[in-house]
């Protein structure tokens, strides 16, 4: 096997290889990543069992050939050498010598034998959509904030990629609030896939500036995400999603318009006095004075804002601090609308305009 | 007690004292910042019974009193008010109230009986130096990372002020390394005083960028340093510092000069190798090839690179990786001079130029 790339390539491509080659002990070979040349076409791979990466790496010359390398100590070495240099890396065995100019290195690595096989998406039973990479940013980071970290509740540790009324949606809750954000608008084909939040993680950390469109296969239980130069195919998460539009409130009675960044500085203030109380703090209506945030008075001190809005309808909230900063942070534009109802009934955070994101938060118990 | 000021600057003041404040549980006035106005004078001021922060706040209105307010809480209820607020404080008995524009909060405060008082210089005996700010930030860079965190070994886990023949110096050592720099050329008076590191790092961390100058106050076992509005009072550490100029080299037969950044390069390629062997790198001098630097082989591959140079005497020399690169990376010049020899001597490293910053590091067994 033999290669040669310039630095910057080399680098970039193992750059994104390598981060999740880190050091699972129980099986040594997923520290290492898998170069392989098969007539003129270079690939490297990682897989931690749960997801692969792919880089499809663009080179001058090539022998074929294979063989696994260390990942982080390639990727570290390559990452030290002076940008410009060409790097021309050859295996026999399992020595991989790595040469760039006047700085050479031979690096042990082991045959290709043991590397796990990697799932293969069925191309032809394959669901296909294909996304501007900002709109795919913005809307994963939009809901990826309301999944789950809790193993013991699989189904709510992805972002549920799921077709309504010919719309792409993805969704994720962790059972304490709710984000969905319609993702394309007219789609032909169905889905309803649990995508690990780990692989859309490693997904977006792949996106570089170069690439416009992702790619976004389904097939059974995997999904395969390509942009550019990179594949990364990941399982997908076998589960139920819960039902989550028959949460959306339908009938929340209190409804107010409030700028965006001054209900996130007021949040902040009162999030500071909310940290004995579990972070809960209390939203008001009042007819005389708009919108209120309060936090509950404790052992630090109390403090009490207001914003001016119009108010129809008066009633109160208890929420997470967190959450609602979270919720805010994620909307599109700086004028939002809030509903809420008396009852212990979700809280609804929407744009004005734009009505493709939505977020519901459940109150906390006064 | 009573202040009226802009949020920039008591943001600015909070952000600096409040750092030390940080929830030392034996003691909880320690997490309060003392808030003093005695005839116009307003000081805030936060101390962990190591040191003391001072800062003077310059106000626009005030009326006098004293008082003690959890200072993180203040800090970041102050941080997140909007810039060009004119904030006032108020305080009745131990409540404290914060008004700006439409924002209020009360915090509970303390009584300041409980708040330790403070060491104070005394400054008629006291020994003055003053200094360059960037001088004094650029000089303590260089030798703090020599300085030890080893608590058995208290002397080492400071930096140590003292005259040698008219010259003012600092000094640290670990044990396994040591860096002086000359901080001014002539004094008159004499010193030897170890500073605890972690003040010397608060005293960093305050510098802002209007400062031009510092003032050092030593006085029996207390340091002060003067920087615009802040003051830090530190305890000395008691202990004697080691009579660290004997350890310099002074015949190291082997004597090479060296491009810092290309041996920064090879050092951190061998480091990589060197992980399982304690970050050990081999240093060469050979007539044919100049300087090399190469990692042990082991487990992962072995790594060799050279560096053209003039070789008089040939030698070798074992380093650890993260010494040497800690050490050039302190170094003022491009061009360094590298002496060691082929006894157990400790390593040298210099400027080609300026002789005002000394850098040894002992060699590991090979």
């Amino acid at each position: 096997m033999k290669i040669e790339v310039t630095q910057e390539k080399l680098s970039k491509a193992l750059n994104i290889v390598s981060r999740i080659a880190n050091g699972r002990v129980t099986l040594p070979v997923l520290n290492n990543v898998l170069m392989r040349v098969d007539n003129k076409k270079v690939t490297l791979t990682t897989t931690n069992l749960d997801m692969a990466v792919v880089d499809y790496l663009p080179v001058s010359k090539s022998e074929d050939g294979v063989v696994t390398v260390p990942a982080r100590l390639l990727a570290e070495f390559v990452a030290n050498l002076p940008k410009g240099e060409n790097i021309e890396i050859s295996a026999k065995d399992t020595k991989v010598t790595i040469k760039a100019g006047k700085y050479s290195s031979v690096i042990n690595g082991t045959l290709a034998d043991d590397f796990p096989e990697l799932p293969e998406i069925n191309e032809k039973e394959a669901v296909v959509f294909k996304i501007g990479v900002d709109e795919f940013k913005t809307s994963i980071n939009q809901v990826i904030i309301a999944s789950s970290n809790d193993l013991t509740r699989p189904a709510l540790t992805g972002v549920y990629f799921n077709t309504i009324d010919k719309e792409l949606a993805v969704a994720a809750t962790d059972g304490y609030r709710l984000a969905e954000k319609i993702l394309v608008d007219k789609v032909e084909s169905e889905v309803a896939a649990i995508v690990p939040t780990a692989s859309l993680q490693e997904v977006m950390r792949s996106l570089s500036d170069d690439v416009d469109e992702i790619e976004l296969s389904f097939s059974e239980d995997l999904v395969r995400f390509r942009m550019g130069e990179v594949e990364i195919i990941s399982k997908l998460i076998d589960g139920s999603f819960p039902e989550y539009r028959k949460l959306f409130p339908t009938d929340n009675d209190i409804e107010v318009t409030l700028p965006k960044d001054e209900l996130i500085r007021v949040t902040k203030l009162a999030a500071l006095f909310a940290r004995e109380v579990g972070g809960s703090i209390t939203c008001e209506t009042k007819k005389a004075g708009g919108f209120s945030v309060k936090s509950v008075a404790n052992e630090f001190g109390e403090n009490d804002s207001e914003i001016d809005t119009e108010v129809k309808v008066e009633g109160k909230v208890n929420l997470n601090s967190r959450f609602l900063i979270d919720a805010l942070n994620a909307m599109d534009e700086n004028k939002i609308v809030v509903t809420f109802s008396s009852k212990i009934a979700p809280v609804l955070i929407k744009n004005v305009k734009s009505k493709k994101y939505t977020h519901i938060i459940m109150p906390l118990n006064s």
